[in-house]
C-alpha cells in the first residue's frame, strides 16, 4: 500500500480484509476476557445512580426496541443501549485501562458492538472480531496522537473510543471501504469530553456519549451524511485538534503505513484489569498489604499507623483523606487499607456508607497518612503508581513494603481464576451464583455462541 | 459579584436576572433581523440533501411530535427537529457570520430553541429573549478563546453553539442558576466539529449536531447527570482543551468578571450577513462588479478579461476556478462574476447545473483570473476579503475597481429593504408570496406573537 494512503482508508482496508480464522489465539482470549471484565463490572454498574439517570433520559427519548439494556428488562434502539451500556460499565470505575490511551476501552467499543450484533442477530464470533477490528484501530491512531491528546486534557475515553466504536461497527456491518472510511471521518467530528467534568457523572457519561456517538456516526453516514477520509491526519483535521499541528505534519508525512493488526495492540501492549473497586492509584498499596496480612495476620489493634510513600500522582488521584461517601471513598487510600486491615479484603460490598461512615473505619483512617516520596517523585506523574509503605506497630517495630506494579497489569497478568472470581463477585447480588456460572462459561465460549442473544438473553434481570 | 465566581455561574447569574422589557431596542431589533435571515435561509435549504438525509435518519429515531421540521409535514421530537432545521439554516453557507467567532450563531441557537418553545407553548417574546441570552454567553465566552480556538482548527459553529444553545435552553426553561451552570458544563463536553471536514455534509450537520448537544445537554443535566461548574477555566477544561492552557491559566485569574451583556455583542460587534448564496470571500468583488455594472451596463463581449487581486485567505476559501457543480460555485470567484456579468444578479437561481455548466458561463470563467495581491497580502488572513478589481475591454480600456468590504457585515449593514428582498428571494420558489410576506410582517412583530406555533405553523409547507 502507497504510504500516502490516507490513515482512514489505511484503517478501512484493514477493517474490510479481517477474517476471524486469522486472528491469533492470544488476541482472541484476550478480548474474551477483556469482554467478561465489562460485563462483570457492567452488571452492578447498571445499578448505579447515572446509569438510572441515563435510562429514565433515554426512556422518554426511545424509538425501538432491539437491544438489551444491561439488569433491565425493557429492551432499547441500540443507540440508547449503547448510551446506558456503556456508561454502567464504567460507572463503578471498575473496568480495563489501555495502556495506549490511558483509557478505557472495553466499557465503550463492546456494548455499542453488542446493540448492533443483537439488531443484526450476529454470532458470538462476529461480534468478537468486531470488537477486536475498533480496539486495533482505536489504538493504533491513539499511539499516534499519545501522550499529547491526553496532556491537553482530554479525556481519551471520549474522543479515542467514538473512533473505535465506529470502526467496529464498520467491520460488522461489513461496510464497502469508502463508507467506512467516512464513517470514521465523521466519528472524529462527533468526539468529545473534557477532564474537568471528572468526579461527576459526566465521567461515566462521556464512555456512553462516546458509544452512542460512534454508532450515529456510522448511521449518519449511512443515511448520506459524508465527510473528508484525510481528516485525520490534514490540516485543521482531528490530530490537529486534539493533539497539535506539529503531530499532524509529522503523520502526514510518514514514511511507512501505520501497520493495523501487526502487531495486535491487545497483546502487545495489553490491557490493565481492575481488582478493586477504586482508583487504580490505590492499588499497589493494596496489594502490597493484603499480601502481607495473608502472611501476617496481625490484629487492628496492633497497628500504631501507616504511612504510604507515592509518587507525583498519588496526591493528584488519591484526594480524599476521610471520605464520608462510596464515591469519595474510591480515592482514599486511607479507606483502602482501612478496609484490607478490618475484612482482609476489597470489594464492591465494602463500598457502603454504612461501612465508611462506621467510627472504627474512620478511627482507622486517621492513622493512615499519605505523602509524595522523593525518591518516587523522581518517576515523574507515573500512571502505575508504586508505593512505599511504613507499618509502625504499637509495639514500636515498623515494617517496610513496596510495590511498583499492581496485579491485574500486563506484567503481572490475572489469572483465569482471578477473572472469575472478580466476574461472580460483580454479579452476586444481582442474579444466582448459578446464572453467574452459566454467563461465565459462554463468555469464555463466545466464539462458538451461534446468536449473541444467548448472551444478551443473559444479561436482562 | 466577586470574581472568583467561577464563569459558568456568571453566566447563570445572567441568564437568571434578564427580563426583556430592560433589553435595549437596538438588541431586540437586531436579533429579529437575524432571525428573519435565519427563517429565510433555512427554507430553501430545508431542501438541500443535507436535511433530506437528516430528515430520513431522524424519521427511524424519532419519540415525539411537539416540534416543527422547517419545509415538512411531519413534526418531530425538538432535538431531532433542532438538528433538522439548524443544518438546513446552514445548509447552504447562506446565513449569518458572528465576528466573535468567525462562526455561525443563529442557524444553531435559534432553531434548537424554536422547537423548545413550541413544545413549551411560549410566547414570540420569551423565544427572543432566549435566542438573545444564548448568542450573548456564547460570545462572551469565545470572545475569552479566540482566535486560538479557531486558529487550532476547529469548526467554531460546533463548539461554541453547543454552550450558547444549553444557555439560551436554561434561560427560556428558567432553570435554577446551580442547574443552569452544570448544563453548560455538561455542553463543554459535548463540543465538537473539524475543520478538515469542511467541503462535505459534516459541515451543515455540525451545525445541527451542536443544536441537538446543547438540548441534550440540558434534557441529561435535567435527568441527573451532574458535572462540574468550573470545567470552563479550570485545568483540563474547555479554554485549556479548546484554546490552550495558557489562556486558560490567564481566564482562571481575570481580575474582573465576564460583562454579560455589557455590551450587547449583537449590536457592539453585531454580525455579518449575506447578500450572495456564496462563500463570503466573493462578497467585496460581487458588490464591486454589481455597483459598477449597474452604472455602467456593458455588454459581455466588450469584456476581453478581469483580474482580481485578493488577500492572503483568498485561495484558501475561492479553490474552484472552474466549477461544475452548485456546491463548487460558491467557491469560485469566476462563476460569481460570470453569473454577475450575464444575469445582473447572484441569487439561488442562478446556482444550478444547467446555468454553471452552460458553454457560455464555462467560457466567460475562463477570462476570469484571481491572485494575490501583494498589498493585500500584507493584511494578512484577513476575513474580510478585501478586493482589487482590474477589468480590461475589447478595446484596451482599462477600468479599476476595489472593495474593502462586504454590504451586509456590520459596519456596511442590510436597509430593511435588503433583509426583506433576501427573505422572499429565498422563500420564493416554496410557499407563495402572500405567505412569506405574512411571515415576513410576523418575525417583525416576534415580541406581540402570543403562541409560537403562530410562527411554526407557516413553516410547515
Amino acid at each position: 500500500m502507497a504510504t500516502n494512503t490516507p490513515i482512514l482508508n489505511q484503517a478501512a482496508n484493514f477493517l474490510a480484509n479481517l477474517e476471524y480464522e486469522k486472528l491469533p489465539v492470544d488476541v482472541t482470549e484476550s478480548a474474551k476476557r477483556a469482554i467478561l471484565d465489562y460485563i462483570g463490572v457492567s452488571i452492578p454498574g447498571s445499578q448505579q445512580p447515572v446509569a438510572q439517570n441515563l435510562f429514565a433520559w433515554a426512556e422518554k427519548r426511545n424509538w425501538g426496541k432491539t437491544a438489551t439494556v444491561i439488569g433491565r428488562k425493557i429492551k432499547m434502539a441500540p443507540e440508547n443501549a449503547a448510551l446506558i451500556n456503556a456508561a454502567s460499565g464504567h460507572a463503578l470505575d471498575f473496568d480495563d485501562t489501555s495502556w495506549s490511551t490511558i483509557g478505557h476501552p472495553t466499557t465503550v467499543i463492546f456494548p455499542a458492538i453488542l446493540s448492533l450484533a443483537e439488531e443484526y442477530n450476529c454470532t458470538g464470533k462476529q461480534t468478537l472480531l468486531a470488537y477486536i477490528a475498533g480496539l486495533e484501530v482505536a489504538h493504533k491512531i491513539a499511539d499516534l496522537m499519545m501522550p499529547e491528546a491526553s496532556e491537553n486534557g482530554w479525556h481519551t475515553t471520549g474522543i479515542f473510543y467514538t473512533l473505535g466504536t465506529a470502526a467496529a461497527a464498520c467491520q460488522l456491518l461489513q461496510l464497502a471501504k469508502e463508507q467506512s472510511a467516512l464513517c470514521m471521518a465523521l466519528a472524529l467530528s462527533k468526539s468529545s469530553g473534557i477532564r474537568s467534568n471528572f468526579g461527576t457523572q459526566a465521567k461515566p457519561y462521556h464512555a456512553g456519549m462516546s458509544a452512542k456517538a460512534g454508532l450515529e456516526a456510522v448511521s449518519l453516514t449511512l443515511s448520506g451524511i459524508n465527510s473528508s477520509p484525510t481528516a485525520l491526519e490534514d490540516e485543521d483535521g482531528f490530530i490537529q485538534c486534539y493533539a497539535s499541528s506539529e503531530l499532524a505534519k509529522i503523520v502526514k508525512n510518514m514514511a511507512k503505513p501505520v501497520l493495523f493488526g501487526s502487531p495486535w495492540d491487545i497483546t502487545h501492549r495489553g490491557y490493565a484489569f481492575k481488582k478493586y473497586p477504586n482508583c487504580s492509584g490505590n492499588h499497589p498499596a493494596c496489594d502490597a498489604i493484603l499480601e502481607w496480612l495473608n502472611k501476617n495476620p496481625t490484629p487492628i489493634e496492633d497497628i500504631a499507623s501507616i504511612h504510604c510513600g507515592v509518587s507525583l500522582l498519588g496526591p493528584k488521584e488519591l484526594v480524599c483523606d476521610q471520605p464520608k461517601t462510596p464515591t469519595e471513598a474510591r480515592f482514599s487510600i486511607q479507606f483502602s487499607l482501612a478496609c484490607a486491615l478490618t475484612y482482609g479484603k476489597i470489594t464492591l460490598s465494602e463500598f457502603t456508607d454504612e461501612i465508611i461512615l462506621s467510627p472504627h473505619i474512620q478511627e482507622l483512617m486517621s492513622r493512615i497518612t499519605m505523602g509524595v516520596d522523593q525518591d518516587l517523585a523522581r518517576l515523574g506523574f507515573i500512571g502505575t503508581a508504586p508505593v512505599k509503605i511504613w507499618i509502625t506497630k504499637v509495639s514500636g517495630e515498623e515494617i517496610y513494603l513496596e510495590n511498583n506494579l499492581a496485579h491485574g497489569n500486563p506484567e503481572k497478568p490475572f489469572s483465569d481464576n482471578e477473572f472469575n472470581a472478580k466476574f461472580l463477585s460483580c454479579c452476586h447480588e444481582l442474579i444466582t451464583r448459578e446464572q453467574a456460572e452459566l454467563l461465565l462459561k459462554d463468555i469464555y465460549q463466545l466464539d462458538k455462541v451461534k446468536d449473541i442473544k444467548k448472551i444478551t438473553n443473559q444479561l436482562c434481570f
